[in-house]
């Protein structure tokens, strides 16, 4: 058991903030500390696009505004892109940054607290950097006619697609291993706990039911990377579950695999052999944070996914493939929540994942 | 009337493509063809906050996930903005880009054919840039409490918001004047015709059903040039209806006024005399394209909203004001479309609202 049961670094100013807020008051952080910038950032290009995405007739009870209520096509399905290219590029495939459950891409920019997101750590590093947000949230938009027929009393109310969430005090204090009860964190939490309402700012609903075959996001992955002529996918935790899956479906499409604090595989039922041949065919890497077997007394827990990463790590090598597990406490970096990316030594971990990345995955890419 | 009835430029080829497309079989635009960057982009900073939203707990049927399922809060109604800070900055304002119905904050960034977007020009000529989505749609989220009240059976189908659309072969290309017909456009037509299905995938579904007082877009416009010291509302159609009404209630918040293809105001009852003068305290533009009197054959039209806001320039001049009317025909350019800042010219029109803002803006801006 790693879960302390002291308060922690922030016992005073902080946890008692985070409980003022708990009563609807506490400040708002400025606009300042919300943007912090380090020193200037050149770029070969920034831009967004969308990938893939199906085109077909609008249903009668969605409106084509502005006077078009004749029939006509509109597209769902796609996944909206963002993308920054370095101007002196590293020897490595471009990364594709695949965010986790009830999130969007914000996920890789900039922390709650202000300072730089993995987006821009990686591309002043020389990657291509590509951020999506899953197909059915965020920008990529959700297909609304289920919604609409509802509302129409064409379809049962119980054919709307449940909209779940992650709230502060359990699901994301709790769960993401901030601490063992809110307002208190561990002692040696990584998390920038003064900013938990700016991150609970970044979770918006998630149209996708979990059960549409196959999973539209897989198939965007795989396109997307194909057009880049290779990618890295880097998926955290949900997401992790999905690159991990799209990579088992089409090794071909990409040039390696980083999957953070996701499961192996996600919701869904083990990875065949035929599955775990293809994975091997690339390098993977798996990365954990921290208090995995912390008792949250939730009926919840972070463990047996990380065991089963072991044993998926085991799989794939016996198959000669290549895949390592970093777990960051055993190598001496304590503190680290499910969000890893947005801790306070969030550059730090990324530094270990550019590493990897230099010594395992090579442009061209694919294999 | 300025719509003709002859073929557009593209009689052969894209018409062709387009038709074709109709029927799902136009293929796909490379990656390649999405991406082209124009010179290296250097930035003092770029990143992304959220302004506002309300802290509340979650509903009974809103499940915290990852065994959080005791009750916590959650936060609805917050606005998601991404920032660039040029390096070299212009003695202006910052900008806010504020987008239009059924789009996100994806409408300021790369075209549909893949050049570069008015956030790029923008920064570029020495401008910061920060760049909405509106609250209840995008990466700002929605609340999702009444389509889980409706599914557990609390509340009634039809308190759904009914999620309204853009076609393609209507609302895009008849209503937002690309042609009078689908697959023709006007010989003048500056649309980037070929990417039509690529400009369709950017249309997503919006929570907002235009009756919460306040609209949460008013404030977090307000909070947010406030945070900066003052800005410039740059508004596109409902977007510009917003951001004049954010203008007219609280014009100490801001530098001024872009308004381009909306109302004067949009959905909502005429602009008080009070608010005329809060109006008159700011710079306003308000931007118009071509072909606004065209007999699309709908039941729309913008040459009564065009009218309007004729109207309201006089209106607010009469009051002391300093409003103009960018009618771009009347400056001998022709054949914009509603989405001006797609169009094969949009960088000649970004250049002509930044003479404007060099002449009429100052920063520090409040005034």
């Amino acid at each position: 058991m790693t879960a302390p049961r002291r308060h922690g670094r922030w016992p005073g100013l902080l946890a008692g903030a985070v409980l003022a807020a708990g009563a609807g008051v506490a400040p708002a952080q400025t606009l300042q500390s919300l943007q912090r910038p380090g020193a200037p950032l050149l770029l070969a290009a920034k831009g967004s696009f969308f990938v893939g995405g199906e085109r077909r007739l609008a249903t009668p009870n969605q409106v084509g505004l502005f006077g078009g209520r004749e029939p006509g096509h509109v597209t769902v399905g796609q996944m909206y892109v963002e993308y920054m290219l370095p101007q002196r590029r590293a020897p490595t495939a471009p990364l594709v940054l695949l965010h986790g459950c009830c999130l969007s891409g914000k996920s890789w920019s900039t922390t709650p607290d202000g300072r730089p997101g993995w987006d821009e750590y990686f591309v002043r590093h020389g990657f291509a950097v590509y951020v999506a947000d899953q197909v059915h949230r965020g920008r990529s938009g959700f297909d609304p006619s289920t919604s609409n027929d509802v509302r129409a009393g064409l379809r049962p109310p119980d054919a709307l697609t449940r909209i779940d969430t992650l709230n502060e005090e359990t699901s994301i204090w709790r769960a993401f291993r901030v601490g063992p009860a809110y307002g208190r964190a561990y002692p040696d939490s990584q998390f920038p706990v003064e900013s938990i309402h700016e991150f609970a700012k970044q979770v918006i609903p998630d149209l996708y039911d979990g059960t549409q075959r196959p999973n539209p996001n897989l198939d965007r992955l795989s396109e997307l990377a194909t057009g880049l002529g290779g990618a890295v996918l880097v998926g955290h935790s949900m997401g992790a579950g999905f690159v991990l899956e799209a990579a088992a479906a089409t090794p071909g499409a990409f040039a390696g695999v980083v999957a953070i604090e996701g499961g192996c595989p996600f919701n869904r039922e083990p990875f065949s052999d035929a599955e775990i041949l293809n994975l091997a065919r690339l390098p993977i890497l798996l990365v954990y944070g921290d208090h995995l077997d912390a008792d949250t007394g939730l009926d919840f827990s972070w463990q047996p996914g990380f065991e089963e990463c072991r044993a998926f790590v085991r799989r794939v090598n016996d198959a000669h493939g290549h895949a390592t597990m970093l777990h960051l406490p055993a190598r001496g970096i304590r503190g680290n929540s499910h969000m890893l990316m947005l801790d306070r030594n969030s550059l730090e971990i990324a530094a270990l994942i550019e590493q990897w990345l230099r010594r395992n995955v090579r442009r061209p890419a694919p294999r």
